[in-house]
């Protein structure tokens, strides 16, 4: 990975979210946080100090080296690249791009040794004019455009979610096998003659004409789940059974 | 957009959740919520009905039309493709899939008019082995593995955010101009033409055969810039009061 963008809050007023924000960067990966003017004096009071930290669900570490400052110039000072996160236009000229967009221009520039920041704004209020202008770009997340306000916490989280996904090689779309193998074709093939066999002697098939389709059709359903070499045992199994059901039936 | 997935939450505890998962569904352009059996007994009494619409934001729309189930059967019984979201590795056989998989999936069965749904397990337990087996596939969000859980709004945001993603036509990265008009290639060889001038007048370039150089880093500021009309306006009066400024000095 990529060193994480910085993130940094803009005078955040409930200190549960600050503690839901650590948990985002902890889910997605991101490490340092700072503060600009929390309306909570730091150090916090016991009080402040255990509402944040339940809602962090454990995400002390970040708490814990999360910096201060008392105005935002102060707080992206040594910062290269930075990123203002709003869902409004403003009516200055400005680079807008989406999450997905900006991960990839983040990236490049984490690669490239810049240090780059994303700023979130204060709960309601969100940026202003006067902390956009100290950013290079905006992000702006698409949402539902009715009803677009998110939680200060899930901004953060849907940032990071990005951060993470673009960097990260879980398989998109697998069969989890556990300790299991896959079938043989030999396996299905052993199976469909038994399937076939068995059905012939239950009258299943109503006319030779039908029959290729018929059985074309039920290996297909079997083949789609991609079976393990335990679970055709399995099927062999329930042949057997109802075979013997229906033996003992007819006797 | 094509008719989203149901959202089913199983046995949910907090009502903050369940206010939270309506807000992150209206966010994302969802709109069905399930609950099966919830902690709190339906209908809600006035005090946990209060907490949860707070938790909310308004998104009242969705809260007022969830269905209460007793079984997750009853809840399922109508949907024709089912995803359970997981963190976990169960011991069975199963086909994973990562959010922003998942989605182009589900799109493509919504358009073939199946009914899908989506399903997220209680807090803190998530969904365990006899619910999966309802599922016909499970939903993995990638996180950092050390830190992976999630609040459960927080994990139905991140399958709105992917579902909205993918359905919306925002430009990934663009200039938002407002009213202002893109500067035209005169309108900088103008600006540059002058500023040329001016820096000779001033003796910026230390020798001529360095001036070339210099004068395409200028223009290569400006122009990476993408001025607007107005702006190229702006540095030209920036330009008048400078050199004003210098003859005012010098007199």
């Amino acid at each position: 990975m990529k060193t994480p963008p910085v993130i940094i809050l803009v005078e955040p007023q409930l200190v549960e979210n600050i503690g839901m924000t650590a948990r985002a960067m902890m889910n997605t990966g991101l490490c340092e946080l700072r503060l600009v003017d929390p309306r909570d004096p730091w150090p916090l009071g016991e009080v402040h100090r255990q509402r944040m930290a339940a809602a962090s669900s454990g995400a002390d570490e970040i708490l814990h080296n999360a910096k201060i400052f008392a105005t935002l110039p102060d707080a992206i000072a040594d910062l290269q690249y930075i990123y203002a996160t709003t869902g409004r236009t403003h009516d200055m000229v400005n680079r807008i791009m989406t999450p997905r967009a900006a991960i990839p221009d983040m990236i490049a520039r984490a690669g490239n040794g810049e240090k780059v920041g994303v700023m979130f704004g204060r709960e309601r209020t969100g940026l202003v004019n006067d902390h956009i202008v100290l950013a290079n770009a905006k992000i702006t997340i698409p949402l539902n455009p009715v009803f677009a306000s998110l939680n200060l916490a899930q901004a953060v989280l849907l940032i990071g979610y990005e951060w993470y996904q673009a960097q990260d090689a879980t398989p998109a779309d697998y069969v989890h096998l556990g300790g299991s193998v896959p079938a043989t074709r030999e396996d299905y093939l052993n199976f469909f003659r038994r399937l076939e066999a068995e059905l012939d002697a239950g009258g299943f098939f109503v006319s030779e004409e039908m029959k290729p389709s018929m059985l074309r059709s039920l290996q297909n359903t079997l083949q789609r789940a991609a079976m393990t070499e335990q679970e055709v045992r399995t099927w062999h199994g329930v042949l057997t059974a109802l075979a013997a059901g229906k033996r003992k039936g007819s006797a």
